[in-house]
């Protein structure tokens, strides 16, 4: 049962179709009490899953138009096409009359994929989750705006060691690898690694940039994982004028890559 | 004056909103005579100009759920939010009443991007163009699929050795690096970039694979290229259940990142 996991029941929404009620908490808030954009697009999934006829998110696209608050929004979905392998369809959230948020994903059964493997990058190395940090603490949150109650009770989060940021101390490397779990024992699922993605520390703290506000975001999400933990790797490569990408992968415990996504996001 | 070339020409849209006439030219077919999808979003592109006041599409996401063919189109726009920095809309392009590719993309004005730049990668190492070997033409090209008529007239391609795969020994190895620009001498703007970056031929090609469909593409644009050669970068990292993702970067004659992009494909 996932039903009663705060993802599950904070994500809901109401109704038939193609308009939902949902309810935006604020469980899965950040810093200045807006939602969490990954937690936003969870919610936009779960009401394109209710129209879709294929259960996994292969391909989702995020527009972020404007914050979105804990309270009531509305979730308008249409279908683009329901074909033999992909369904495609496209949900806008809005709040208060305004559009805030416009996804479109196709949805495939990736229990059916059959095609070659060929794989050339690997899943990152880290010492095991019990011997690493636990970022999403109090004692290592601190006051740095990301501390419960809000998104960081929601994700364990396990890192080797202390990040430069948080030691007031950049390292100028925008990248790094670490643990993530939903909180509370929920496994993850093909629904939501999309939100996950972008749930965890920017990569840009490292560069010392710590307000960065995502444009557009996608994912891709590539095997069902298995339940347990999942090993993360976040990167940004080119800052350009404040304009800057963040790649990110998750692997399931078996080394598999489950999800790639990659967001374009502005700072300040 | 660039609007006697085919790009312009060929992705011209009529009318004034929200519903635009098209017509896909012939000129840029692959293989077996469907249009490149690069080209088709190109004229989703141009009609979201048309209707959104930001002059650079800064990212665009493309859903392509059915091939294009040679003749007529239309192309259905609707705003999502014009704001002060973002302009975001949407495109669906359909031909015989049927919704073949959906596009949201947000336009920016990147002449006034203003922040703090910090790029950790950098531009392909290549020959100069006049050193390389022209691989879209005849004779390297032969009975490929890619030869002319069709888009291995509409760009020119230079590549520092023959690739493996037109040796009929594909080297294992997704990537490559080579220059592209319009025919014609037709500079290249923010407005091309996003169709160019799949025009080249797919990475998998190096794996043996010699047929992939787009599923989705994203591609942000970076900043406004100068006159003259491309530098590219194709590369195919995870290749899992004949889905893969490929990444692509254009850089121009400055040495500067112009537009990056991913895409999801599936073989066969």
């Amino acid at each position: 049962m996932t039903g009663d996991h705060p993802f599950d029941a904070d994500t809901a929404v109401v109704g038939s179709g193609p308009r939902f009620g949902a309810t935006i908490s604020d469980r899965w808030s950040v810093g200045d009490a807006h939602a969490n954009g990954g937690y936003v697009l969870s919610v936009c999934l779960r009401a394109l899953e209710q129209v879709l006829d294929k259960p996994d998110p292969l391909a989702v696209s995020a527009f972020f138009q404007r914050r979105v608050l804990p309270g009531p929004a509305e979730v308008h979905v249409d279908i683009a096409r329901s074909g033999r392998r992909l369904a495609t369809g496209e949900a806008r959230l809005l709040q208060g009359d305004q559009e805030a948020v416009r996804v479109v994903a196709s949805f495939a059964d990736l229990s059916r994929a059959a095609g070659p493997t060929l794989v050339s990058g690997s899943a990152p190395v880290l010492p095991p989750p019990q011997d690493c940090l636990d970022l999403f603490s109090g004692e290592v949150l601190g006051d740095s705006g990301l501390e419960a109650p809000g998104i960081a009770g929601r994700l364990e989060y396990r890192t080797p060691r202390l990040p430069g940021w948080r030691q007031g101390s950049p390292s100028g490397q925008a990248k790094a690898e670490f643990w993530l779990r939903p909180a509370g024992g929920r496994p993850a699922d093909t629904l939501l690694l999309p939100g996950l993605v972008d749930m965890a520390v920017p990569a840009v703290f490292e560069l010392g940039h710590y307000a960065t506000t995502t444009i557009e975001l996608t994912v891709h999400v590539r095997a069902r994982p298995v339940p347990g933990w999942l090993a993360c790797r976040v990167s940004t490569r080119y800052l350009i004028e404040g304009y800057h990408e963040e790649d990110f992968e998750i692997w399931d415990s078996t080394g598999r890559l489950v999800a790639q996504s990659r967001q374009l996001a502005l700072l300040g």
